[in-house]
């Protein structure tokens, strides 16, 4: 099999956790860097987000910290129906997914499908769109593919 | 707080499986790439392995890709005690730590426990040595040192 996303290179890590503010300091601490001021996710209209094949109005606080060529991802999910809470509540704090940029969003969801790794969740975001898939059969973590456009 | 690893560069992620000949098939097929054979770690008396302060007898399989800068590290452990075998049993498979690699070994462990991050387990391999801290209630997520002589 060709590697079906068309690339290897891992560019993030998720992490789920239950007070951003606390871990994000917590983060800055360790490694000796600012706090980054966390973010949150653009509302249903905007953001257009699936979750499980319905429209969700599920939001999260994110936080960033570059960690090498490697970005990590903190997400405090709200309560509404999502991938982010459904994994928060089922184990709790911790690693959620690894993203990888890609290019031809709608293809890329259609080939994993075909391969029983089911979309879970979908939106936009502010120059481009993102999608979780159930990888977990197969390879023990949820991938995220990134489109960014213009890139 | 300066940063206390003198690093923030995540070299690797490493994920529990149950089964490490098929997600190493599952994780080859998805990327494209040829299946790595897999290692075991060392026996006790060569690894030093020590799990929550006593000597264990635990192994591990091993496999790795290289994810762009990353390396992702499939680890199937057996059954004795060990961090591996805790986390899988407890949480089943998935991520399970995020790797770097540091200097002064003794001197990292001894600052992390003082910073109420206690030693899971420790060993050593062929050039080097690796250590697990418990940072889940800080970072949420297992943090492993690396440490390889003669870098």
């Amino acid at each position: 099999m060709e590697n079906v996303l068309g690339t290897k290179l891992i560019t993030q890590i998720g992490i789920l956790v239950h007070d951003i503010e606390a871990t994000s300091r917590a983060y800055a601490q360790f490694f000796g860097v600012e706090k980054p001021q966390w973010s949150i996710t653009d509302e249903v209209d905007k953001a257009q987000t699936q979750y499980r094949g319905k429209r969700s109005d599920a939001r999260a606080k994110l936080a960033f910290f570059d960690m090498g060529s490697l970005q990590l991802e903190l997400i405090e999910p709200d309560h509404n129906p999502s991938t982010w809470r459904e994994s928060l509540d089922r184990n709790g704090e911790g690693p959620h997914h690894v993203a990888f940029v890609i290019k031809g969003m709608k293809e890329k969801i259609a080939v994993l499908e075909r391969n029983q790794m089911p979309l879970l969740q979908k939106g936009e975001y502010t120059g481009g769109r993102y999608a979780y898939l159930d990888t977990l059969r197969d390879l023990k973590v949820i991938i995220e593919l990134l489109e960014n456009d213009g890139e």
